[in-house]
C-alpha cells in the first residue's frame, strides 16, 4: 500500500464559512501528499428516506397528484432548458460586443501606427486593454466567489457524483461566473467559454428546481416536493446537459455527458427530461441569437460554438492517417496536464492571495497580448484577401495591399473563430512556419492559462491547438503527396487532430464523440473521432490522469469511479467498512444525541439505529437508519416524547419541516438543548430510514461497489447474520481503493 | 383488482420442445385472458453468483489477466459490429437483386400489354411472383422457426428486460430470419427490413461471445469466461446497438436503444462497447456497400435507409404546425395498435397451424399486389418525367410519352425508396388524391400485414404512411396559402408526419429521436422531432400501449417496467414476495433435493440456502441463494460428501463445468439418481451465492422494485429482522402490478 509522505492541504470546508485560503500547515511545512482524501467532503443523499412521513405522503397521494408532480418536473426541465440558453445567449452577444469593441480599437491603432511606426503603443494598448478586463475577472473571482474559478466541471463532475461540494451551485456562484467567463474571453485569454456554461446550466437547475432562492431571502412557495438531495441532483443533471448542448449545439451529447458523469441506475423518465431540457436549450439559444444577428428564423447558431460543417467524406486511407493521430494527441495531452497540475501546485503554495492571483491573471493576459503581438508583427506571411473573406479584423499590417497578415487571423480572433477557420478555409491558406510556431505558443499560452483564478474554459483551447497542428500535418502531407487531390484536404486532419488534443486532455470519450459529431453535422467523421478518442485516451491514461481528473484528485475529493478496481475481489466489506459505528437507540436520550452529534473528531452523518444497544459487546439488531439532518431539525423542534405524552402546544412534525430547512441545516452549535431536556427522550422509529440498505459482512468489494454506486447511496450498513450491525460502509471507505502502478493502492484519509 | 375472465393461452415454452402452436385448451374454449402471466418465462441470471468457485478464479487472476479479458470484450464487439454489418449487406443486396428482378419482369409486362390490352396477365404475374416469394419465406419461418416471425424487436426487448425467450438468440433463428425477411420484403410486402436487422445483431453478439455454437455442436474453446448470462445480455445489448445501426445508419440511436431497453445500472464500459460495436457496424456496411454500387470510398450509405439529407430550415411558426403532427400520428397509431392487436387475436384463435399461417400470408402478398395495380391502373396523375428521374422503375402505363405515372412511383418500388421520394420530391409532385388514397390503403395493407408469419419489420410502413399523410398536409397547406414560398415545402411535413406516425405507433421517443436526426443528417429537426413523439406518444397511450407492447402483452411476458407503478407506496414486500420459501440446508440431502427439483407443480429456479431448518416454523437463517441450474450441474457430476471423503476418483468440480453446461442444461429428469445416492449429502457452500441481496419485509415496493431493476436480479429474498427468511421476490411478483384505468391492478398467472 503506497504511502506518499507528502501533503497537499487545499481542500474545501463542508460549511458556510468559505475559507478561501488553503489549510495553512499545509502551505506552511510546503508539503504535499497527492494521495489523501479528504472527509470533510460530505455525499448527497440520493436515496431517498422512505421514513413514516413519507411513505404517509405518498399513500396520501392520488394517481392525478403524482401526474401533477410529473408534470412539474417537466416544465421545470423546460425552464432549466429556457434559462439557460438565455444565458448563453448573453455570454455570446456580450463577448461579441466587448471583444469587438476591443479588437476594433487595437486594429485601429495598429492601422494608424502601422505606416509612421511606434506600433508599441498598439502593443501596450492591447495589452492594458486585455488585463483590465481579466484584472475585473479576476477579482470578481478571486475575492467574492472563488469556487467560481475555473471551467467548473470538476465540480459538477463531483456533484453528479454525488459529493457535495461547497457553495458550487448557488446563484451568487452564477453570477460571478458568468461576469468572469465574459471578461475572461475577452481579456483574450486562451479560454473558453463552454465549461463555464456547463457549471451555469446546473446552477439554473439547482436554483429553479427549488422554488426559492436561499441567498436572496424569497421563498415562493412551489415545488417543495423537491427540495432534497434526491430530486435537486436530477434537476442539476438536466442542467448540466442543457449546458452541454448550448455550448456546442449538442442536446444529445449533453445528455450523454449527463449520463457518463452522473447516472446510477438508469432512470428513463430522468433521461427524456434530461433531453428535454437540452433541446429546449439549444433551441432557445439559436432562437434568440437568430433575431439578435437580424436573420429570425434562420436558426444557423444552435450552439455557442459553431464549427461549420463538415460534408465531405473521407477514403477508407485516410482513416488510418486519422488513427495514427491518437499518438500526438495523447502524448501532448499528457504533457500538458503534467505541466499543469506542476503548475496548479506551485500556485497551491505560492500565490494562493486573492491579490497574488489577481496579479497572476493580469499578467498572464498581458503576456498573451505581447505574445500575440510579437507573432503577428514577426510574421511574412502574406495571403491575398479571398472573395469570401470571413476574417472580420483581417490585419493587412506590412502586407501588400489587398493581402492580409495571416498569423493574425489566428491570434486576433476569438478563439472559436480561429478554430472554425483551421477546419474550412481552403488549402493553402496558412504558412506551415506561421501554424507551427503559432500551436507551440498556444500550447504554452492555453497551459499556463488554466488553473487561475478567473472563470474559464479548456475545451477551445485544446480543440484550436490540435486544429493547428492538425493542419499542419494535413499540409506536410499534401506537400508530400505533391498534389492537391481533394483527400489531402488539410481542413479534415485539423478536425482529428482537435478532437486528439481535446482527447487527450479531457479523456472524455462517448460524450465528446457525439458533442463533435453533432457540432460537426457529419455522422461519417464519428466512426475515426471516436477511435480516436479512444486511443488518445488509453495512450494518455499510461502517463497521468486527465485534466478534470487531476484537479479533482489535487482537491482530494472522495470521487467514485464507475467500477471498483479489477483485482480487489480478495476484499470484502468487514475489511472496508467503518467499524465500530456510532449507533442510537430507538428511543435514545438527547444528551447523547447531542454530545454525538457535537463530536468534532468524528464528522458522521448517518447513524444506524438498533433495537437496543446491549451492554456487552453484542453488536444490536438494525431496525433502522437516521441522518445528521434529520437530527438536528427534530433537536430544533424540540420533538421529545415527553413533550408529546404531555401536551405541550406544539403541532406534529412533517415533512415541510424538513424541506424547509434543506439544504443549508444549521450546525449542532446553534441548537440550544437546556439541561432538563438533555434528559429528555427523543422516539426515532417515525422519523428514520426503516429499510436501510445492508450487506453481509463477507461481500467482495466490487459488490459493494456495485449497490452503492448503482443506488448512488451515502451509507451502507454491514451486517452479521444475526442482523446485528458491525460496520458501516460510506464514500470514503470505497473510494480509497485504486489501481495504482504496483496493484492496488489504499489512499489515507486526512486528520485534517 | 381488475380479473378479466377471459384466457390467452398462446405463450412459449421455457424448453426445447418448441412448442408451436398455441395451447389448446385456450384455443379450444375460445377465451383470451389478457391480464395473465405466464410463469414459463423465466429470468436471466443478470446478477453474478460470487460463490467460491468464482472468487478463486477472481483472486487468481492478474492485473494483466483482467486486461486481457477486457481486451477480449472489445475484440468480441468489434466482430460483432462487422458481423452485423456484413449481414445486413447481404440483406440489402439480395433485396436489391430479388425485387430488381421482380419489377423489371411485370414492368415488361406492363409495358407489353399496355399497348394490346390484357393488363391482367401482368396484374396475374404481379400477384403470383408475390405470392411466390412469401410462401417460401413463409414456410420458413411457419414450419422451421416460429420464433422468427415478426419484427424481432418484442423479443430482444423481452431479452434485454431480462426475461429468457425460448430460441430467440439461436443460430437456426437467425438463417431463418435473414432468408425471411429477404422474402417479404422481395414479395413486396408492406414491410421493413429494419426491426429483423435489430434481431440479427442480436443473434450475432449471441453466438459470437461464447465461441461456440450449440446447433452446430462445434466449441472453439474461446471465450469460455464469457458463458453466462452476466456476460452474454452485455452482448446482446451490443448486438441489438449495431443491428439498429446498421439499419438505420444511426449509431449513437443504437446505443441508446440498447440503454432503454435493456440498462439496469449505468455501466461505462459497456457503454463504450456498444458505442464501438455500432460505429464498427455502419463503417462496414458502408464500407462494402460503397464497393458494391462501385463507388468505394464514397461511404455514402452509412445505413440500409438511405432518407437522404434535410438542409433546410424550418421557421418557427412552422414549429406550431409540427407539433400540431402528435395527435393525427397518435391517434392513427392507436387506431393501427389496437387493429392490430385484434386481429392478432384472431389469428391466435383461428389461424394456428402453419399451413394456415402460410396461406395467409400468400393471399396477404396477393392482395397487395392487387390493391398496388389497381391503384395504378386507376389513377390518371400521370407527371412530366424530370431531369433528375430519381425513379428506377417508373411506369408510363396510360400517360403520354415523356410522363410517367406517380402514383406507380409510390407502389412500384421498395418502402424505403418512396420514403425517400416523399421526404425529397420538389413540390408538385404528388397529387393529393393520389396520396390520400395511397394513404389509407397501405395503411391497411400495414396493419393487416403486421403480425402474419413471416419476418417482417414495422418501421418503414409507418414511416411511408406518415411521410404520406404529412406531405399531403405540406400541398394542402401551400394551396391555402397559394404560394410557392419556401417555407411550404411538403417534405418537411412529410418528415414530421412520418415521425408522428412512427411515434405514434411504437411509442418510442429518445432512442427514435436521435435515430431520425442521425438518419437525416439534420440536428435542426430535432426539436420538433422530439416534441411530436413524446406528444404523440401521450396522445396513443390514452388508448392503447405501443405495438411492440401490446405483442409482449398477448404473450403474456412478465415484463418489467422501468419503475413501479405511481400508487404502489402502500404495498410492501410482505405483500408482494411469494411465499412460503423452499429452502434448502447448507449440507443438504441429496433425495431431498432431487424431489424438490422433479415437483413440477412449482417451478423454482432460486433457493435460498439456510444454516439449519428449524422443525417448529421459525424461519431458517439466509447463509446464501443457489439456482436450480447449478443444482443440476452438481447432481450430474455426482458432488456428494462421501465421494468426496471416500477419495472416489473424481476430480474437484471447477467453474468450467457449469460453463460447459450452460445455457441448455439439463432438464431434472435426465439425470439418474440411484436409491444409495438419494441418502448421500451434498455440501451447497462452496457453490452458493453466499452474499445475496436481501430486503426487510417492510420494505415499499417501489423501493424493492429500484433494487430488483437496478441490479438485474432474478431473486431476491425478504428476512424478517433476525435474518430469517420469510419470502423470495422474482419478477413475476414485481410484474403483476400495473396502473390500470381504475388504479392499481394485480394481474394473475396463469396455472397452465
Amino acid at each position: 500500500m503506497a504511502n506518499i509522505s507528502k501533503k497537499v492541504s487545499w481542500s474545501g470546508r463542508g460549511d458556510d464559512r468559505g475559507e478561501r485560503t488553503p489549510l495553512l500547515n499545509g502551505a506552511e511545512d510546503g508539503k504535499y501528499n497527492r494521495h489523501v482524501l479528504h472527509f470533510v467532503f460530505q455525499s448527497l443523499d440520493y436515496d431517498n428516506s422512505e421514513n413514516q412521513l413519507f411513505l404517509e405522503e405518498e399513500r396520501r397521494m392520488s394517481h392525478m397528484g403524482f401526474r401533477c408532480l410529473e408534470t412539474r418536473r417537466w416544465v421545470i426541465c423546460g425552464l432549466i432548458g429556457f434559462l439557460t440558453g438565455l444565458i448563453a445567449c448573453l455570454i455570446d452577444i456580450a463577448v461579441e460586443k466587448l471583444a469587438g469593441y476591443k479588437y476594433s480599437a487595437v486594429k485601429q491603432n495598429i492601422e494608424k501606427f502601422t505606416e509612421f511606426g511606434g506600433l508599441s503603443i498598439s502593443l501596450i494598448l492591447w495589452a492594458v486593454l486585455n488585463s483590465a478586463f481579466v484584472m475585473v475577472g479576476a477579482i470578481a473571482v478571486a475575492f467574492f466567489e472563488p469556487i467560481a474559478a475555473g471551467s467548473g466541471i470538476p465540480q459538477i463532475k463531483c456533484y453528479l457524483n454525488g459529493v457535495k461540494i461547497p457553495r458550487v451551485v448557488r446563484l451568487k456562484t452564477l453570477a460571478i461566473k458568468v461576469f468572469g467567463v465574459i471578461c475572461s474571453v475577452a481579456g483574450g485569454l486562451a479560454v473558453g467559454k463552454e465549461g463555464p456554461m456547463i457549471h451555469s446550466g446546473a446552477v439554473v437547475a439547482a436554483g429553479v428546481s427549488q422554488g426559492r432562492s436561499t441567498s436572496l431571502k424569497k421563498d415562493f412557495k412551489i415545488f417543495e416536493y423537491f427540495r432534497r438531495d434526491t430530486e435537486k441532483r436530477d434537476f442539476v443533471s438536466a442542467g448540466a446537459a442543457a449546458g452541454v448542448s448550448a455550448a456546442f449545439g449538442a442536446p444529445v451529447g449533453g445528455v450523454l455527458f449527463s449520463l457518463e458523469e452522473g447516472a446510477s441506475f438508469w432512470n428513463q423518465m430522468l433521461t427524456w427530461r434530461i433531453f428535454f431540457a437540452s433541446m429546449i436549450s439549444t433551441f432557445t439559444l439559436n432562437f434568440f441569437l437568430s433575431i439578435y444577428h437580424g436573420k429570425p428564423g434562420e436558426l444557423s447558431s444552435p450552439g455557442l460554438i459553431n464549427f461549420g460543417r463538415f460534408d465531405g467524406d473521407y477514403i477508407p486511407f485516410e482513416s488510418f492517417l486519422f488513427f495514427s493521430f491518437h499518438f500526438p494527441g495523447g502524448v501532448l495531452g499528457a504533457l500538458f496536464n503534467v505541466i499543469n497540475y506542476w503548475l496548479t501546485i506551485f500556485r497551491i503554495r505560492y500565490i494562493h492571495r486573492p491579490c497574488l492571483q489577481v496579479m497572476e491573471a493580469m499578467l498572464v493576459a498581458a503576456v498573451t497580448a505581447t505574445v500575440s503581438f510579437a507573432m503577428i508583427y514577426f510574421s511574412n506571411d502574406c495571403q491575398p484577401l479571398g472573395q469570401d473573406n470571413t476574417e472580420e479584423y483581417s490585419l493587412q499590417l506590412f502586407c501588400a495591399d489587398g493581402e492580409y497578415n495571416s498569423m493574425a487571423t489566428a491570434f486576433f480572433n476569438t478563439p472559436e473563430r480561429s478554430v472554425r477557420s483551421l477546419f474550412h478555409n481552403p488549402p493553402g491558406s496558412y504558412n506551415p512556419l506561421t501554424l507551427g510556431v503559432f500551436t507551440l505558443a498556444y500550447f504554452v499560452l492555453a497551459v499556463w492559462t488554466y488553473g487561475l483564478t478567473v472563470s474559464a474554459g479548456v475545451f477551445i483551447p485544446s480543440l484550436l491547438i490540435g486544429a493547428a497542428w492538425g493542419r499542419l500535418f494535413g499540409i506536410l502531407l499534401s506537400t508530400i503527396t505533391s498534389s492537391q487531390s481533394i483527400w489531402a484536404d488539410p481542413g479534415k486532419y485539423a478536425l482529428i487532430g482537435a478532437a486528439a488534443q481535446l482527447g487527450g486532455i479531457v479523456r472524455m470519450t462517448l460524450s465528446l464523440t457525439v458533442i463533435l459529431v453533432e457540432a460537426t453535422g457529419s455522422v461519417t467523421y464519428g466512426f475515426p473521432i471516436m477511435l480516436v478518442l479512444i486511443t488518445a485516451k488509453i495512450v494518455g491514461d499510461y502517463f497521468i490522469e486527465g485534466l478534470y481528473d487531476v484537479h479533482i484528485k489535487l482537491q482530494s475529493v472522495p470521487f467514485l469511479h464507475w467500477e471498483a478496481p479489477p483485482t480487489s475481489h480478495w476484499l470484502t466489506a468487514r475489511e472496508v467498512m467503518s467499524s465500530p459505528v456510532t449507533c442510537f437507540n430507538r428511543v435514545e436520550k438527547v444528551g447523547r444525541i447531542v454530545d454525538v452529534l457535537s463530536n468534532t473528531s468524528t464528522n458522521h452523518n448517518g447513524f444506524p439505529v438498533v433495537a437496543h444497544t446491549t451492554e456487552n459487546d453484542e453488536p444490536g439488531k438494525i431496525c433502522g437508519l437516521i441522518l445528521r439532518s434529520q437530527l438536528i431539525v427534530l433537536l430544533k423542534h424540540k420533538v421529545f416524547v415527553e413533550r408529546a405524552s404531555s401536551r405541550l402546544s406544539h403541532r406534529k412534525l412533517q415533512l415541510k419541516d424538513f424541506r424547509d430547512a434543506y439544504p443549508r441545516f444549521p450546525p449542532i452549535q446553534s441548537i440550544h438543548v437546556s439541561q432538563d431536556e438533555r434528559e429528555c427522550m427523543m422516539d426515532l422509529t417515525e422519523f428514520m430510514n426503516p429499510t436501510p440498505y445492508t450487506v453481509p459482512q463477507e461481500t467482495s468489494l466490487p459488490r459493494v461497489f456495485k449497490l452503492f454506486r448503482a443506488l448512488g447511496l451515502r451509507h451502507l450498513v454491514v451486517v452479521d447474520n444475526e442482523n446485528g450491525v458491525v460496520g458501516l460502509v460510506t464514500r470514503k471507505d470505497l473510494a480509497r481503493y485504486h489501481l495504482g502502478k504496483d496493484g492496488l493502492e489504499e489512499l489515507h484519509l486526512a486528520q485534517t
